[in-house]
């Protein structure tokens, strides 16, 4: 969706590493927002997005507008079904709808034999694997670990939208993330309580809101309440009008 | 999905003069059958079927099974939004989610250039030709027309399920939509009227009870009350235990 940072820049040098051709798309999908002042309010800056790709050694940047995608409103969409019960599906209505459809199209027009995502949008990687599963589609979907700040913040293009105090408060989720994992490795089994610990130590509590803390199945995204195998613990939070997510991959204790 | 009649062979035929190579795929396709006996009832003639590939000049019969297409439920389906809110996706729900997802995962796995589809089952086509234009699939779908026996009746793997009795009495839905196309054609433009003029003139109402019949709009598959423009008037009758379709295209008055 282009406003692009070292996140970005790490997919596209992953892809430059290990294909022939590198296409970059930028496009900010309406499909996918529900709420027309995020849509509104996203971030665009194209002339910088399209330095970077030139100097990363991008082939093609694909840039199309609203109205080649959508000639009209699509009557036809991807259902992603259970896999966007949960996490930021549940507060995003239609999100990942949105998202499974403009990703179908983007492998349609494009046909490229691998894409890569970021796993800190861990429910898209998620669901796009298994679109890519349940469809047929020929093309392999590598995921790219979470670029960070120093201070642990993952990189998100909203991260510019945060005030000098919302940018100071904002890696409190990642921190909580990384409580999880660390009484997970030293024994803890109740995600139940995992859950409630780590919703209650987010600290600022008039700046930072969290709106789902959860740790769930890595694959069909369900909630658990034990934790036996790999799990993802993953969370949204709002840091004043701002809303952030990050997640960790825990494995099999 | 096989039992292959004069139809499917024309839509064969019309491939082989099209295209350089010519793939049949021949699923019975679980997903887009609504109840479990209509599934384990409709006919299979796989030696037959690959037979009349073989004389017809197919290159490839693509026959998989039902657990190489769905190793598991698919998450992930197609949701056709209004088109399948009438005709027989009114009376068959997720028919048509099951049609297009079977559909969609065909065409990436065969990639065809050309797909071709009997006008018979213009519901489908419809959807088909609208989920191709709303996920950018690069495929050019050909409508071929409907093949009929001597007195009319749609040529359909159903009609070998018919009784002597049963197969007179079933041209009475092709008459019926030759009658509202007459009567079109002659100025008529009260859609309503038509739609219960026609399914009060089907004979023999102990053995043949009409579904539904409707004309609608050929894109939107919306029902029209007044015909300004160029309609499809589709049926779905109920001949003793078997259901057979068929359906017009009535151009412009």
């Amino acid at each position: 969706m282009g406003a692009l940072h070292a996140g970005h820049a790490e997919l596209i040098r992953h892809a430059r590493r290990e294909c022939d051709a590198v296409i970059a798309s930028i496009f900010v999908n309406p499909l996918q927002f529900d709420r027309p002042d995020d849509l509104a309010r996203y971030p665009r800056t194209l002339d910088a997005d399209l330095a970077l790709c030139r100097d990363l050694g991008v082939d093609v940047v694909f840039t199309p507008a609203a109205s080649e995608i959508y000639p009209e409103a699509p009557e036809c969409t991807v259902d992603v079904g259970r896999l966007a019960d949960h996490l930021c599906g549940k507060y995003r209505p239609g999100h990942f709808r949105g998202v499974a459809t403009v990703v179908l199209k983007l492998f349609q027009i494009v046909q490229p034999e691998r894409a890569y995502f970021g796993e800190k949008d861990a429910q898209q990687v998620a669901i796009i694997r298994r679109m890519v599963t349940d469809f047929s589609i020929p093309v392999d979907i590598v995921e790219v670990p979470t670029v960070r700040e120093a201070d642990g913040l993952a990189m998100s293009s909203r991260n510019r939208h945060l005030s000098k105090a919302e940018r100071a408060a904002a890696p409190a989720l990642y921190r909580a993330l990384l409580d999880v994992q660390r009484k997970v490795l030293a024994g803890e089994r109740d995600a139940v309580a995992l859950k409630s610990a780590a919703a209650a130590a987010i600290p600022h509590p008039d700046m930072l809101k969290i709106e789902y803390f959860d740790i769930v199945d890595p694959h069909s995204l369900q909630p658990v309440d034990r934790i036996d195998g790999p799990v993802r613990a993953a969370g949204a939070m709002w840091v004043g009008p701002t809303r952030l997510i990050d997640t960790v991959l825990i494995p099999r204790p």
